[in-house]
């Protein structure tokens, strides 16, 4: 709805480190993601307890979007690889489902550079884009991202049967 | 040295489910290739029980590869992502120092495609093949994968800088 999608832009969106008070909006946003099982490759049945152990795993720094006290989106950032590879960061982006096409992937993505710059990492990697993602295929794109691989069929799409992911990477 | 290669070539090898008996033997292969630091991006300084920890992660299936009773190589298999990316396998091979070039790490690559084909998977996934590692690249074009994507600059090689990582793909 534009008048909303206005509206919304036009809270002042603070992105800050996660703490276990946004552990509930989290799983919220979270949890529909992970039955629709469209764009990520994790399990569409984890509980709460295994997709929060998996969204802060050890070595992922959280962050939270937030927006009018309201949770919009959480990333996490970290090490893509170990030893000669840990100059590479990778990230993972979720958006509220409500607030999606708002930006606030973006945000979080031009956040998430700047993080990685300031921790040192060189560059950043996307392992595993859906391709029928197209959404996030081109924010990706747009924040400076090359498709740098394609992996054929890797990823059982609920509708589309196997599709292929991408890997997409830049420097930072 | 032809004579020896001979020699080792008619010992049957015999790949067998990694035990804690074998321990000792693989802690002895990955040792030196660990603190060389050319092929993985695994931590150069890892104690022997940080890197067994993570050669036998859960969901790791570890085989060792025998020869009269000496252990010339050991592989892992796995799933490389979970969800909707589970059906693509993801293995790592290492084959002892000493024993190289002898077709070890050909016959741990075959058993493990066998393996993966009966475990259900329908693909296999190498994600991080060091570029300058060419016996290996070649190796697995011979095998049947593809190079699917090239990560520039990936790899913080000892010798060489930053070198490329390559992602290789095939079916099962």
């Amino acid at each position: 709805m534009p008048g909303e999608q206005a509206t919304l832009l036009q809270l002042p969106l603070t992105i800050v480190p996660a703490g276990t008070e946004h552990e509930d909006a989290i799983w919220s946003a979270l949890e529909p993601v992970l039955r629709a099982a469209e764009v990520y490759a994790l399990p569409r049945d984890w509980s709460r307890a295994e997709a929060l152990a998996y969204w802060s795993s050890p070595g992922h720094e959280v962050f939270v979007a937030l927006a009018g006290g309201e949770l919009l989106g959480t990333y996490y950032l970290r090490a893509n690889q170990q030893g000669g590879g840990a100059h590479v960061a990778n990230a993972g982006y979720l958006t509220a489902p409500a607030a999606s096409g708002k930006g606030v992937a973006r945000a979080m993505c031009a956040h998430s550079l700047e993080r990685g710059r300031a921790r040192g990492f060189r560059a950043m990697q996307f392992n595993f884009v859906v391709a029928t993602n197209e959404p996030a295929v081109h924010l990706w794109q747009a924040m400076g991202f090359s498709i740098v691989g394609r992996l054929p069929g890797a990823f059982a799409h609920p509708a589309h049967g196997d599709v292929d992911a991408l890997v997409m990477y830049r420097a930072l």
